[in-house]
């Protein structure tokens, strides 16, 4: 199949892993689901693991009693018709409210991270608990990752993904909010093509790109957090990196 | 390869076009390279079709000297040591601007989209020309599509993407611009997962996602405009539509 004019890369979603509970080794259920798979782990693999599971297996899927709500959550729970409990585990994991109306609420999280709810997801309300995000994605990753690499004998790169909204854009894709093992960042600054022009674009955000190729095979309906990426090919020589990376300097950002 | 319990999807970077130009038959141009490529064309197949190309086949490589700067757009470029005819060309594809301060005019487009330069590309500013967006992207596609499915008997989905920057994001990504044959976003709401439960994610753009994908396998510095995604398996019963359902609709706009 593969001929040198060809350029590909696989995006496989990897056999769903069983009920993740809080303590559980999640670097082995992934290696598990590697072995399940039949693929292996090759040179220059990489691993886009949703952050639900990273943040159920180190705890953070927190009972939303645990969350008394302010008097500022209570009113705005009231007058759009929400659970007061998960407004405040979320003003909770906030460091700063970006916008706070007309029911939504966009904050951002001490990684530096801009999205709905400060990360904090209710999915889970059926059962009266909220999903926080991890505490630091990118450390998550580098420990998955070590994990993995001593098992199998292959480093492999490592995601963490989360899904966010987007300013002017409908519908939300996935991004990477932790990065161990690959550059996030690819600079074209200074390359020129074939041609001989120098590159007007400058930096693309591969691990975001990464992140939302896996999220099309993971299939919210069948439970598939894990998703492995086989050929891709580093366009650039940009160092590796973490999620923190993908935040914005405060310099550049024209949207406080 | 396969198994029942994988789900693979494959992104192909095709073998580079020739050099296109105003007037080229661009459907033709990627028939050639899906032949050159030896894979077909098959049901579900999927084509990202970067704009520039389009773009270049339609007309809208335009010289600088077609720019004449107004007294803002000089201003603007004296101090921020920028070409003034490259200023104006992305204020006459604005129908508003979002920000223009510290030498960055984010603009809306007349289809909707906020981005840099209101979609103005100056990588060709060596040589005195820039690449303005399709006037329509979302027709560019459909008439690819038809010239495609005459060609070679099956119906693919084609994307027209470009390279956007984010708010609070670092670098660029893929997005899609102008979508025929499929469907942009995937609507999970009311939908239940295994456990029964009701999913909190509702709606994801995944013509955005496969844009993205398919940006992995281009590679700038190859110039490969055309990537094909095998193997995607749309996760919901969503209708097709067009790049127009991307853009956020202005009652759910948080960011004026």
């Amino acid at each position: 199949m593969d001929s040198p004019n060809l350029n590909e890369l696989r995006v496989i979603g990897l056999p769903p892993l069983p009920e993740v509970r809080a303590g559980d080794d999640l670097a082995r259920q992934i290696g598990d689901s590697i072995d399940a798979s039949g693929l292996g782990l090759v040179d220059g693999d990489i691993l886009v693991v949703t952050h639900k599971v990273v943040s159920k297996a180190e705890g953070r899927l927190v009972s939303l009693n645990a969350f008394e709500p302010s008097d500022l959550a209570s009113r705005f729970a009231e007058a759009w018709g929400k659970d007061a409990r998960q407004v405040e585990a979320a003003l909770r994991e906030a460091t700063r409210v970006v916008r706070m109306d007309r029911g939504v609420l966009i904050a951002e999280t001490r990684h530096g991270f801009i999205c709905a709810n400060a990360g904090v997801d209710a999915s889970n309300a059926a059962e009266e608990r909220v999903c926080l995000l991890p505490i630091d994605p990118d450390r998550s990753a580098r420990m998955i990752r070590d994990d993995l690499r001593r098992r199998f004998g292959v480093d492999p790169g490592i995601i963490i993904s989360d899904s966010f909204g987007r300013p002017w854009r409908n519908g939300i894709v996935n991004v990477a909010i932790g990065v161990s093992g690959l550059a996030p960042l690819a600079d074209y600054r200074g390359l020129t093509d074939g041609a001989g022009y120098e590159l007007h674009v400058t930096v693309i955000a591969v691990a975001d790109e990464l992140a939302s190729a896996a999220e099309l095979v993971m299939h919210k309906l069948e439970q598939r957090p894990v998703a492995l990426i086989r050929g891709y090919r580093p366009p650039t020589t940009s160092p590796e990196g973490t999620g923190s990376d993908l935040v914005m300097p405060p310099e550049r950002n024209f949207f406080p």
